[in-house]
């Protein structure tokens, strides 16, 4: 159980402001101990397998508020900082942080770090924003960040000497994967500087491939603004004699947008994602398969993740990018000119239209389940960090917020199983064939 | 764990026509078997209560494919009927049984039963409706139900006469509470008659209320729809001195719409369900901190849930509506017009806007991700219905789908903890008090 | 001619620092001058007769930036108004005239007058608001009105001297009939005192029903947000047996959202607008007709306009709002119980539905096409205002924007003709009788 | 006036089944004669010269039912027909030719002609759709055609072949430019054979390009969708150091959907459109402007027209798609690799992101206006058509309903007068200067 367990700075001894009590049932709600934890896996045969061998089952610890507080509130500051691409939210966690350390512990001081990590560099000349309720209370409505981000780290040391010099004292740290390293490397450092600052991340990625959580922010709305999108490359696809449209959406190492976008709109003939592995040609290859469904019905539909057939790049140069992301090639394009390429080695006529929706979905804002979830993890993360816990992130398991390592998370992605659920139901909703190689 | 069984009508004993196999990691989906199951409580207290006095914890069947199928699909019908109030998805469940019925097992007579209960009465003179996929295929694009509701219940005996008599085998009864109890009585019946004939349930709500599952399709919808709603009655506060919009949302018995709209827009200061007492009067009550809102503020919104403050209506009368549902007196109405006389007897100048929008928002279709879960809802339940399993409903329970015997859910409504999360969360993003009264 | 003739203050003497000039062609617009005028009338026949009688066409002034200004931008400021109702697309037009103000002519002391004329008298405490480019710059984004509205005239003696003392020269009033009337003895009280202070207006109605202008904003986005509300109204009724759905629309003494909303989703079987005689019982009343189409088609969709039907209210109070507007008796309800009444008067049984959604509408923000033209109405306003024109409010004729003397549009309302094409277009897309009494 | 007349088959001699009258003002609608006519020219000094050189004005016949018809409904058969690329409100167009002549005239056979002109053409082995009442019903809620599209044109003997040997009378062709020159070719075959036949045009073209016509179907719809694209746009713009948005609209001579979208959202820094002349490079190129913009504000944001810039692509070689409309190359991606390339040169840092939105936007369904708008001209194309008029587009001039001859149509392109209203809006809106080269 060791992994799972959460750092502190030191153990709180002040009360908190929250005035909430111990009681239950009397419509007020109770502090959260931290023995209070979640199990990680829910099914019945890793209960009795735990239990036969009196292995106690991984669990983790519950988000919410403490009874003691770490931190003054009269005397802390805080830092938001935003990296990485886009994502539907991320001002509602901005927003919420604020909202939640200014109403709920009388946190003043909260200082917006412009364009990422970098916004820490003072070579880089940025100038720190002042974040108060007025500032941010109608920045939900919109998409993007406020604060603007920037890709890739900067030097941790340097970033810990802005942060002693300031007086800051909780960092909330709102990025992906790499984002979620570098926080890990401040918050170490600052424990080792024996600064009196902890770091609390806000995972953030469009493509629900956190590991172990089974929702990231955003991820939602990507796939509900994907969905009419989908809807009109159909139409798109049906205005043609034997009209193909080619739908590109976000996926660079999982392929869940792609799943739940053609699940929510079944008008789709065919998804490719990175998870998978497909030949174009043979007789079992995508594009016989494709051909079938013209053949049969004189239109279709494909949505393919970014990161899908990267195997068919083969000798092609990898590429990374600011953030050290593996760039990958485009597969978008790549499948239109392999169609268009095939079909027209036969001799039979189709029309393509190749549809890349990622900015309009990326720069969106949040749906309202987003932007309740967004909220509430950006409250949890500062419940957390006033009761001193740091390297730690918010997430949900098991319909439960809880506290993860960061070192849990960031190692990791999370993927679609081709074995399980989420990719049955897609192959049932499209009618694609399981294996197509 | 007796209680969570599921009936069947009898061992399945023809090969599933799926063509899946027992294989882990060939990327093609593994059948289900009926010993896989998922726990109901994921705390680790109660895994280690369980341990400790060798109790084992509740938990539910898995959903999915099972190996051997006890109807022959070239000879079975299948029915599906509407019932109760509207709720977006009920189009998507819809589609999504005749798909599957139709495409993976080849079951292709299905009658679409009309305007609820009712259908399967022959005095009412309804015809049953064909349902092919070329019949359903874009059904999922509009609110409703194609093949109409009604609410109330019918003679048991009369439908069962009309299912043996049209030699149905399937029925799949999509409702709430009352349609539920109605299916599982239906069941019972046939069971009793010897009937060669299973019943299974897709509950619907939109207010989320079915007991033990943590989403009902439609729900969340519901809050979308009411999100710009808000957002916008928002500004018909702000556009008057002592501008007071009162929304009225959905939720009979439980306040989920309410809390989840409000917390996706975060400009509402009051939430008022039916979970919670509050007083309308008194140095602490609502009509107080309303004042002292506007006091400061010079604005306010109210979202409250249809089934709110019914202890406000003391001596007024109960009634009941066509399927036993008790009719709630208009708490939105009351609600108004005890601002307008309170502010009025104090010689305090508001301007009240009172806005109503329940059927624009029962009646709208589906979003991207009760798209996916309604429709993997049906799959689930045709899975089900093939392998015999009957009296049963459909849903998610931690994250996974699973069948519950229709009687541990018709029983009693989920309803939102006032000690919990979901309700904390509410107060911490309104501001509102704890306690009104 | 003479009553289109706009009053200046005086004759402009300075010149514009827009840098426009008088060449053709040279794709820099050119200065538009006072004897520019657009045809009210465009029939063939009008010329005709015009021409045989030699008696001029009527016309308008073309609206647009002037050579010479009147007012000396470094010494004047401007003031914002915005009366009434709420109606998309108020934050538009006072984003335009700061941008343009501020921008163009170089304005910097821009107050906004909150809480509508009310916020001209000093005894009701209101604060003047400034406005900047950067406090309005996101605003066109939400609905409602960033300065608060209010309803009914103040005194014009008081008003005046609020404006004289505080040495405002720009006058710009954002409102309905009664705010334009108010405007203009405003603008008569500042022209008798010799007040160096012009008055613009820019028409608000979300009824459509200013004379002789084709246009207002906020209208076409009313009823595009209707749209969607009366197909799912449609779902309403299909889903219940002989389900009828009314739909209230607003439209006081004018049908043009109705009608337009009607037409714009053909799925209304009745449209029911003020304009239009009718009657309920008889063998060609309303009822009758409503009763043959669900005889046909088992559901109906009725939408009618707030202000029809009085006629039906014999008897009946007449009130007024603050502004001195009739307020209707409620159609809707009225219709909602007579139909209820009618049908279980003779045994038919009916489901009836009934929304409301005007908060919903008027309090949305501005659809695309709404925000062009209350951006463009708004700079054509401070052409004019800073052309030294006083009186005046500025609309679309002909496709053209231009100047009308406030007198010719606040005395009567447009109203659609039951001759005319729009009405024709109504009848032939419903299907419902020419006359129903 | 001349060229303004409309060619007749022969005079209609068959009573109206429409059974409206010549009463003025009994509320029941009055047939158009052929002598009402809306003139062209609105201005004053238009007509003044008219007159004073006894010159009558241009002027246009007013579109609507006639009294008498020329063919016998019972005996009528219709086609219809969509060409070239998609465009909101085809489907609405459809649906109401077919309940305009199935409903107001009782013609019941409609056929559907599939994939364009194609389908006229037997080789191609289409089959026609049987159009009714009961089969459009529910199309104007999607996009794109029902009837499937194609580019290019057909044998024009081939297809009045088809045409006499199906007994078609009445043809309806909806599209654009070619589409208008191929259907006028058809018509004057037809009526050079004696062909009891007549052909209608309704113009398509999202770009809003149609001579003469103050307005096309599909047009608003477009810069509507594309309104909030831009909006997130800018987030995207202003989530990074000086982040570019760059978003390409559709408008291939004409940028009416360029100056639209970014008229009505108003964080649009840049408008380039194909009417317009720009340098890249230059003291006062649209470079140096941008980088100006980016000094000032760290990001911009530039909406460009797909032919905008032709003059930059020297050298490179013209291609033409299947309808023969020069394919111009593609001005987004150049431009972004400019801008790339010129701030690398000058060792700037800028973050760019490319949007091309295109097929999202044209095949959207029809926005709420748009919808009327489509289904009026559809109505007033049946009413002409059955009058027996032909070769004859319908349209809208300042405000009203007007038949035109396809010739005078189909030769030239709107274009945005880059001395007029509309671009000096743009502008004013953008801030950007007059000239950039």
């Amino acid at each position: 159980m060791g992994t799972f367990d959460i750092q502190i700075l030191g153990i709180g001894s002040i009360p908190s402001p929250l005035n909430l009590n111990e009681v239950q049932g009397d419509q007020v709600f109770t502090y959260v101990s931290d023995d209070q934890r979640i199990l990680l896996d829910t099914s019945l045969k890793r209960y009795q397998k735990a239990k036969d061998h009196d292995e106690p089952p991984l669990s983790l610890e519950r988000a919410g508020p403490r009874e003691k507080i770490y931190f003054n509130p009269d005397e802390t500051s805080a830092a938001i900082v935003t990296c990485g691409g886009l994502c539907p939210g991320v001002n509602n966690v901005i927003r919420s942080v604020v909202m939640g350390l200014h109403y709920f512990y009388g946190v003043k001081r909260i200082l917006g770090i412009p364009y990422g990590y970098e916004g820490f560099i003072p070579s880089f000349g940025h100038d720190f924003v002042d974040l108060t309720p007025e500032h941010v209370k109608d920045i939900h409505e919109f998409g993007g960040t406020i604060l603007g981000s920037s890709r890739g780290g900067q030097s941790v040391e340097a970033m810990a000497d802005t942060i002693e010099r300031e007086n800051i004292n909780l960092i909330f740290a709102i990025g992906g994967d790499g984002t979620l390293k570098g926080a890990r490397e401040i918050g170490a450092e600052l424990l080792q500087r024996g600064a009196n600052a902890v770091v609390a991340g806000i995972p953030k990625t469009i493509d629900n491939d956190i590991n172990l959580m089974e929702r990231s922010f955003g991820y939602e709305t990507a796939f509900n603004v994907a969905n009419p999108i989908i809807r009109d490359a159909h139409n798109e696809a049906r205005g043609a004699y034997n009209g193909i449209s080619i739908i590109k959406l976000m996926g660079r190492d999982s392929g869940f947008i792609a799943a739940s976008a053609a699940l929510s709109m079944p008008v789709v003939n065919f998804v490719l994602i990175p998870e998978m592995d497909f030949s174009l040609r043979g007789d079992q290859g995508f594009l016989q398969c494709l051909k079938d469904r013209l053949d049969n019905r004189k239109h279709a539909v494909i949505v393919v993740a970014e990161g899908a057939g990267q195997n068919l790049f083969e000798g092609a140069e990898k590429q990374k990018d600011a953030s050290g992301n593996v760039l990958h090639n485009d597969i978008g394009l790549l499948l239109k000119s392999k169609v268009d390429e095939y079909f027209k080695s036969i001799g039979y006529r189709v029309t393509i239209k190749y549809l890349d929706p990622s900015y309009i979905i990326r720069s969106a804002p949040a749906n309202a389940n987003d932007s309740i979830f967004a909220s509430r993890l950006a409250h949890h993360a500062v419940h957390g960090a006033m009761a001193g816990k740091t390297n730690f992130v918010v997430g949900l398991i098991n319909g439960r917020f809880a506290y993860f390592p960061i070192s849990t998370v960031a190692n990791q992605r999370q993927k679609i199983d081709l074995n399980g659920d989420l990719w049955f139901s897609v192959l049932q909703s499209t009618g694609q064939p399981f294996v197509m190689k």
